[in-house]
């Protein structure tokens, strides 16, 4: 387990740090039983594919990279079966703040699970969670957020997970925003993703975040079929009883695809570099690295949240998604950084006029 | 590990047992640089999308299934998003006799690397190896097959695992066929690949081999992308020295895909039931019968190896391939079973007039 547990303890320790936000902006998520329907993206102007992204060096850079290495007589031309593009998922496509939202579905997991579980009144870390107890939650440390998690994602069937996070997609709503969790994803980067697809560029998504926990839903948010949705895995196990096969849901840690465990995901799922790949984060460094590596031309794409306004601004110093040995290292090797702010004419599809 | 550990066990033993002939028929490989390209399929008239496949029953159950479920006004068509077909790789579209050839690729690795290990000249199981003797050979049992996998498939980064695959499958020769192995290939599954991927089905490799195995030549001829090859992996870790990274390939099982392991890998890779599922041994039964839960009408395939003249005959005492409970439960169930020798004009493309 030794490729595992190094970024399992980073990620589980920021975690336990941003859980510090967590409960006090923590409110009763509304049902919604008409869920709204999510365009991949908005039509797009045959002129302008990134209509949502500003003129400017970002944009040029992008169009510019790709009508390279899709003109067959550039000496850089990248046959299409070699055209992997990977993306980050929290803060790269949709939010993360204040707390990366799949954190919002555990809690709400518990929540919802405490009735079958009277003995979580006087559990820890369960208790805490429950009565919105922040400091005992903290003093819980990694092994309570690992219970948490392992309660809430495990043991069940892998049909009834899917069921279970379509639901609370369809019907939770962001505490600050007020909007469903689907509607936080960015519109540029929607438009980015088709912009790829439509110059034969394959997709993929290859998160931190739970791949069961995406699969249900990024399909048709992202217009990324299942099959190229890389995330953080639980170990499942195969039972057939009474003829009918399911998969349950083990309470064991299977990859954590956070910093050294994106290319091992990578390589896992896809088995060939990225030529181009986005992140936000330290936590896509190595992603973006392995793509750098490539001997195609590659693209680096750093997203740079610094729009305090009409998304958030952080970069540094923030628990969640911690951008500061990567945003040294982009500048030093001069990749692109978008600036939310400046490169973005809207954040989300919601704000399209 | 509980979830792996049946599948290794029953993986490993029913390779000792086969191992019994692996020696007597090894002969020297012979190095071709000129690779052959295989063509993925023969063109395909407009008439008939399987013309290799006789006119019979099986032809007819597959078509009809298809044009039912790519049928928009049929009650039972499937959106194309959910049309998932799965292929065992060993027997199902490629031979397996006198044993899995990668088998030969990890005999004739121990060989190679035998000049950098002089140790291997007095330690078992690779003094076995290296001298052909096989009783000693099967007396290092499960432990020493264990040995001989990760020594030949571990240790190394998995740039240069791809590269030493790519050498040997474009000079090794089949010790009975004299062909190249993938020459070996089947004609009328490479049909019904091609058939299914332009009815919009995506097409899936599901494999006890080794995934990084497959993945190097499967592309080229079987036209199924790296990332659509799914099989038995070990694990990897990521390194970054000197501002290089690599991912250097760990002598420790990560998953047996086979048996109970086969719908652990889809949903791992795929992330939902398949409709179409085709194998032929006991070792797919686990994957045809996730494939039979779909809600979506399914098809699930066994080809069933009855030609002893132009390929092999054997099902149910066979230790390569065995097909005894599958074969019952096929037909209990009403499966479609093809026989090679009845339904299919040829066997390989050379073949092909």
């Amino acid at each position: 387990m030794k490729i595992e547990i190094k970024p399992l303890k980073v990620y589980l320790l920021g975690l336990m740090v941003v859980l510090g936000t967590l409960l006090s902006c923590q409110t009763k998520t509304e049902t919604k039983t008409d869920t709204e329907t999510i365009p991949v993206s908005k039509p797009i102007a045959a002129a302008d594919p990134l209509p949502s992204w500003n003129n400017g060096k970002t944009k040029k850079a992008i169009m510019d990279y790709v009508e390279e290495v899709t003109n067959e007589n550039s000496e850089r031309f990248i046959p299409k079966v070699d055209r992997i593009a990977t993306f980050d998922n929290d803060g790269t496509l949709w939010s993360e703040k204040p707390i990366y939202f799949q954190f919002f579905f555990a809690i709400d997991r518990v929540k919802a699970m405490a009735a079958d579980h009277p003995e979580w009144k006087n559990k820890q870390p369960f208790k805490a969670v429950l009565e919105n107890d922040m400091p005992t939650l903290m003093k819980q440390g990694e092994k309570g957020l690992l219970e948490i998690i392992m309660a809430t994602h495990a043991g069940v069937s892998t049909d009834e997970f899917e069921a279970i996070v379509k639901d609370w997609i369809a019907t939770a709503q962001h505490p600050e925003k007020k909007k469903p969790y689907t509607d936080l994803v960015y519109q540029p980067m929607l438009e980015l993703l088709n912009y790829l697809r439509m110059n034969d560029f394959k997709t993929f998504i290859v998160s931190g975040g739970g791949i069961e926990f995406m699969r249900p839903w990024a399909e048709e948010v992202y217009g990324i079929p299942k099959n190229q949705v890389i995330g953080s895995s639980i170990q499942t196990q195969y039972f057939y009883n009474d003829g009918k096969p399911i998969i349950k849901r083990l309470a064991k840690i299977d990859l954590i695809d956070d910093k050294e465990g994106k290319p091992v995901g990578i390589n896992r799922y896809i088995g060939r570099k990225p030529v181009f790949a986005g992140g936000n984060s330290d936590g896509d460094l190595q992603m973006l690295r392995w793509t750098d590596a490539n001997e195609y031309k590659s693209f680096k794409l750093y997203v740079h949240h610094t729009d305090s306004i009409r998304e958030w601004s952080y970069d540094r110093k923030s628990p969640v998604g911690t951008f500061d040995k990567a945003l040294d290292e982009a500048n030093e090797k001069g990749w692109t950084i978008a600036s939310m702010k400046d490169d973005w004419k809207v954040i989300y599809p919601y704000e399209v006029k």
